[in-house]
């Protein structure tokens, strides 16, 4: 078991304040604002740190699910997509998360590996997190 | 609406391989391994980023929740512990994420403050994302 932390602040109202998010064992401390967040202004925003878990969770466990089958990756490169927007139920959500998985694995077969890629998108722990979110896959061998 | 990226390598086997994360607008250009992840070695990984995006998004909501009732927070600091564990189900997953927030909030009385804090544990973007999973909640009025 592990367990990791990050701090976040806020000044001020939505539009007009200010925030900096930070994380315990360093690696990011980076302020944010609503013109990050929501009008691409330069910098990081909760929905770049959502992309940055997921993608490299996928590449993580891709590998370890193929590497159990027997099949052991030389490298998984993840994309992700992370898009947010007006909740029909109120406020904001994030709508669907879009990963772009290319996988370099020798021996392995199309169906064998669309297999691996499906149980990953479903099973990795930050896949679980987000269940409740559409996450669509496309996943393609190459090298 | 906004579209946010990031990308990771896998390169290797679970233990002994490691991986690179990056947000597309910069702010994270990571390295991680099996032991920054499960074994407290130095470094990020996914369980950070994912503790870093709802202590960011938390302490913009809440204040933006505080404003929208007419009490505007001068400052609102949120930390979120992530914990990483075995599933029941199988794999890992993250079991619990605990918040535990201080507001310095004018003119707002203990229940409207708790009102807004328990709105936003569950109504916040990320919250939304993360709503398969416990979300724990200590606020308290500061300042």
């Amino acid at each position: 078991m592990s367990v990791n932390h990050a701090s976040a602040s806020w000044e001020g109202d939505l539009k007009s304040g200010s925030g900096q998010i930070k994380t315990d064992r360093g690696g990011i401390d980076t302020p944010f604002t609503f013109g990050i967040r929501f009008e691409d202004e330069q910098g990081i925003g909760p929905e770049d740190l959502v992309a940055a878990a997921i993608s490299g969770c996928y590449s993580m466990a891709l590998s370890n699910e193929l590497d159990g089958r027997g099949t052991t990756a030389n490298r998984v490169d993840t994309r992700a997509s992370v898009t947010l927007g007006p909740d029909p139920a109120g406020g904001f959500h994030i709508s669907t998360i879009d990963l772009v998985v290319r996988a370099d694995v020798p021996g392995v077969d199309e169906d064998g590996f669309q297999s691996a890629a499906e149980a990953t998108r479903t099973g990795c722990p930050i896949a679980k997190l987000y269940a409740g979110t559409t996450i669509n896959l496309d996943a393609k061998l190459v090298g």
